[in-house]
């Protein structure tokens, strides 16, 4: 948790509803962190449906793999998140600490280790002494409570500036139902290279392989489309939770992806989703500027975001945009490293909506004082269209400032 | 040209020797830069073969393109270099830059157009008037000299801190023969974003296709294994040139890229082309540390070059070395982001001789003071073995520090 508050954080905060079937408790273990919470509990009283995205990471964390391992079961009832440790690269030790956090929270919730999900963000390489929080989980069990979002996600956060909770609701076949969701992370944020952690949770009765589907394909234009340093974590999670409660008030469970009644839950989860990574893009480390990176007439939509991302991980576009320099041949040079097909020549490239470049060359009535306008501002809109099919694409991240560097370069210490 | 000079430069140049068969001039023209010499001549007044290797990005500059088209006449009579413009992304108007400087040098060397090679470094998508030099080249083909090597060097440099340049000598058939070259960049360093550009001449007699072998393969462990920021050029040219001023001392003529009289050339050659890019990772902008990055262990030589370049390009492994922080954990973060296969549980990773990780998780014999007295040294060796195969990679790059976000942020300005 760094002192400043992220220039980019949003003005206010959401009211976070209660979400039936679902209650948190955080605590301050000590992992790491003085005088702050850093682990967090959620817990399903009735069995609730589950889905989740990891890390692509050949090297996950132990948590990670956990995770993998009881998601075919399908079925959770409790989540233990701490911060302060990665529990990543710690060998044995780290599978032992998955084994005795498990156990602790299946005793304390009463039901099966294959019901527990781990996530753990903060240094890597260091053993996680599970026993400084693993004793506290029967306490946590009987003291969570549904009124808890905002706190639930200050507890998972390592140099995050500011909490990330996220509400929608939508309608399925006439019964409302709600999904809220938490996250943390700021690309490799801290300890040593963070984390992203997401966890989203709905009343809504939909089955585990319909989640899956759901989550599969809403983790592309949100989390997947949004990079902060080009550097992948040990430990991304996401993770996505139906306690089945609307069934109460009619929802007849959903079985199948392609059922219709599921339209609008998927525009609101997928724009839930999107509000999370967009938060998370916002407190990359160091950030001062967002850029929303949109190319248009690529070959395919798969090539317009190689592309958006080679814009997005460039450490020269990155630093023009915290000099508020419209440094449009960056892009120019960006595009061409992609390896996707362009076309000098067909290329044009927009700040705002002030066009640059056209035909391969200097807009003919460019204006730098126009353009500098644009990089002014708090958020950046850049376009780029390829000239060469319809495919199109749109990523977010934050600028490369010395803060940054100040930031990576002395955590551990 | 910054007024700092890198704390990486050399202590010293060596002596360049004259070559036979090239000579050289520069001149200031003002293109961008004040009192400093800007452009570079290099004339063989004997047709020299030519090989070249040229930028990957699917946007090149007019130059790159230029030479590409002339490189299947295998003959060359001249080279001009400008600093201060990149004559990329300059469309119709760029084209038209090459032509003229094309006409004009081979009027002043009496040659043909098809004979002449083009380099332009510097901003880009600014039109680049050729007019400002073109008219100079007939003086500067009467004045140019031998002995002109480092000042050539100068004349091409952009935010680079220091000239880079370097000799060998090797024997073919008896025959001592001397290979000169010069480099500039640091990356994708100033102007806007630069460009690496090399030369490299030798007075040995070698057809062109041989020559083509020898660098193409040459460019591989030298500066294909050099990053500074990932980010690719649109300029990006290195040129290898042999007078084959040799023959006079009875140097038969090499025509086979297999002919066993080219191993003291191959091996001279290859030492030259990994001075030079070892140079221009030392001058990365804003650098403080140089890292060499070992990969063994991975199942194919490919896969650990791309393990180790990921490694190198990771924004988290280079601002912890700018921090002085033996961070491993961010390298077992860049290996498993790598995509390439790689088993967390045979991991080991080294700083120097200090071995900090073992069997995927910390050494047991771990001292951070030992893995931090590495780090604080100039040149810092990472080496990590993937216990997988025999495949083996080296590369090189520099820390990321806040004087690159510095330089970066606003170069235009």
């Amino acid at each position: 948790m760094s002192a400043t508050i992220s220039p980019l954080a949003p003005k206010s905060y959401p009211d976070m509803p209660s979400l039936r079937g679902v209650r948190m408790a955080t605590a301050a273990a000590g992992i790491k962190y003085k005088s702050r919470t850093d682990v967090l509990m959620m817990v399903f009283d009735e069995p609730a449906a589950v889905a989740g995205v990891f890390t692509k990471s050949k090297c996950p964390s132990a948590p990670v793999d956990f995770c993998r391992s009881n998601l075919s079961h399908g079925v959770a009832r409790t989540v233990v998140v701490n911060s302060g440790n990665a529990n990543a690269f710690t060998g044995v030790k780290g599978r032992a600490a998955t084994e005795l956090t498990a156990k602790s929270a299946s005793e304390a919730v009463g039901c099966g280790e294959n019901e527990v999900y781990l996530a753990s963000t903060g240094v890597i390489g260091e053993p996680l002494d599970a026993t400084k929080f693993a004793g506290v989980l029967g306490d946590m069990h009987k003291t969570a409570t549904g009124d808890f979002w905002l706190e639930a996600a200050k507890a998972i956060m390592t140099t995050d500036t500011y909490p990330k909770v996220a509400t929608r609701t939508a309608e399925i076949g006439g019964v409302t139902v709600t999904i809220n969701g938490i996250a943390k992370g700021a690309g490799m944020i801290a300890p040593d290279m963070a984390t992203m952690l997401s966890f989203v949770v709905t009343d809504a009765d939909i089955s585990a392989p319909v989640l899956q589907n759901l989550l599969s394909a809403g983790v592309e234009p949100s989390f997947n489309s949004m990079t902060v340093d080009s550097d992948t974590s040990t430990s991304d999670t996401l993770m996505l939770f139906a306690t089945g409660a609307a069934a109460k008030d009619g929802q007849a469970q959903i079985v199948d992806a392609k059922d219709p009644a599921l339209a609008s839950f998927r525009d609101a989860l997928n724009a839930l989703l999107k509000d999370l990574a967009i938060q998370v893009a916002r407190d990359g480390e160091g950030a001062t500027k967002m850029l929303e990176i949109t190319v248009t007439g690529a070959e395919t939509d798969a090539a317009a975001k190689t592309i958006a991302l080679s814009i997005a991980n460039s450490p020269l576009v990155k630093t023009a945009a915290a000099g508020e320099d419209a440094n449009w041949g960056r892009i120019v040079m960006a595009v061409g490293k992609a390896g996707e097909a362009a076309d000098r020549d067909k290329l044009a490239i927009w700040f705002g909506d002030v066009r640059v470049a056209v035909n391969g060359e200097r807009d003919a009535g460019y204006s730098e004082e126009a353009a500098s306008n644009v990089m002014k501002g708090q958020d950046i809109p850049i376009r780029v269209d390829l000239g060469l099919g319809s495919g199109k694409a749109t990523v977010w991240t934050c600028d490369l400032t010395k803060e940054y560097v100040a930031i990576n370069g002395d955590y551990r210490s």
